[in-house]
């Protein structure tokens, strides 16, 4: 069945996640609808590598889709553009293998997660404004405790009974940029609300309300980590690897809000 | 009586610009309400030094704030910061002489204006998405030839009869920032819709619909420029200048969207 591969933005505002459901506005399903009426198959079928969640967003999402009818792509890239509605975009549209499935055949996901040490008129919908001070150098110790393989099971949510949660973690990266503090974590997968609990256990060491020594404790399961997940506005999927090429990660630039160093609360880092 | 310097960001999305109106939200509006109540004292008053149209947004519109009560500014701005919605924010506050008047002691003021080449799926509220292709280095030279001291009546909208129409641009530059396109605009002031005018006339000669060499027509009145205005969306006041202080331009990055590269439509200079 011809196969194309579909890189996908969106701004998760105002979308129920990626994730098809019953009911709610999700970005599988504005694709599904639009690519079905497009190619006029109502069983077309459309999978992303990343399933978001509410308020999420994407920069560099990837999804498969598989339709019986040939497609060009050029095409289908144009009418989507014309179909589209304006918080969600397809940038690249191109045949792929045949079976790439974007999910199952992912290596890597990377998530970039953008803290505001000072407000923003820009920043409700995708920064987290964290007003207390941050100590930049305990959050870097803490995310380099991340990284490696460890079992992440106290730092997800609802766990289904038989799936592992053992996470090999390549990178947890805390770097200012101007007056926003980045958080990148790239892995094979995440489990399900992972990133957004690490990156609350990063602020809660950040503020001094841990330390940045207690993150072993967290992972070998003997102290519980803290309950904070940081809100979903501040998460962007940035990009997905896959075995056949590279991938390029996007600079640490801030999205949706000016880059801003005059004035900005010093780093104590 | 004390007087204030405001340093003030908005997303002009929600905004029917800055100006108070009898109906609808403006900045002034907000801005003056707030303070209003915060200082207890109806007859306080604040002055922008850019009078911004409605979806205009401001990286730093500067206010002045005139109250016969002495505040504190770190005060000030913390309660700003708590009461203002999130669209707007008041980044810095401090005692400015007496009779400073933001307005009428500007030296200068900065626009920037984006233009997408590629649809974001972050662009609706920051980019003006033009489909076509744009010649950039057409476009740099019609920039150039706005630098200057020129009568810019044909490119403003109802001048009233016995305001000068006489305007000295100091900079008018068209540059690429991945997939966009920003044209950056100092002048000492600007009549009323004349950046959108110069951007669309900009964006005119770009798709090649009119020349490079034709503004100096539009200019001296023998030829009428394009009637196209670009959308506000695109337009941000990124600074004003007074003669106290010397300004910094902020990078010419891409607000509100991903800097993007990769797969960029290459620009034609």
């Amino acid at each position: 069945m011809p196969t194309y591969r579909l890189l996908v933005e969106y701004d998760g505002t105002k979308f129920a996640g990626w994730q098809v459901q019953a009911s709610g506005r999700t970005v599988q399903g504005v694709l599904l609808a639009t690519l079905r009426e497009l190619a006029d198959e109502p069983e077309l079928d459309v999978q992303g590598a990343g399933r978001t969640d509410a308020g999420v967003h994407a920069l560099g999402q990837v999804a498969s889709l598989r339709s019986r009818r040939t497609l060009d792509p050029a095409t289908l890239q144009r009418e989507l553009e014309r179909r589209l509605p304006a918080d969600l975009a397809v940038l690249e549209v191109r045949r792929a293998a045949k079976g790439f499935h974007a999910r199952h055949d992912a290596l890597a996901r990377a998530y970039r997660y953008q803290i505001a040490r000072r407000r923003s008129a820009f920043g409700k919908r995708t920064t987290w404004w964290v007003r207390e001070a941050l100590d930049l150098r305990a959050m870097s110790r803490g995310a380099a405790a991340f990284v490696g393989r460890h079992d992440f099971r106290a730092l997800a949510r609802r766990v289904s009974g038989d799936a592992s949660t053992i996470v090999e973690v390549e990178a947890c990266e805390v770097a200012p940029a101007g007056d926003l503090v980045m958080v990148r974590l790239v892995a094979s997968h995440f489990l399900w609300n992972q990133v957004r609990r690490m990156v609350g256990a990063l602020v809660a060491i950040g503020r001094g309300e841990a330390a940045a020594g207690a993150v072993a404790g967290w992972l070998s399961g003997s102290t519980p980590p803290p309950e904070l997940a940081a809100p979903a506005a501040g998460l962007f999927l940035e990009a997905v690897r896959y075995v056949d090429e590279p991938w390029e990660l996007p600079l640490l630039l801030p999205i949706g809000v000016p880059l801003r160093t005059r004035g900005a609360p010093s780093p104590t880092c």
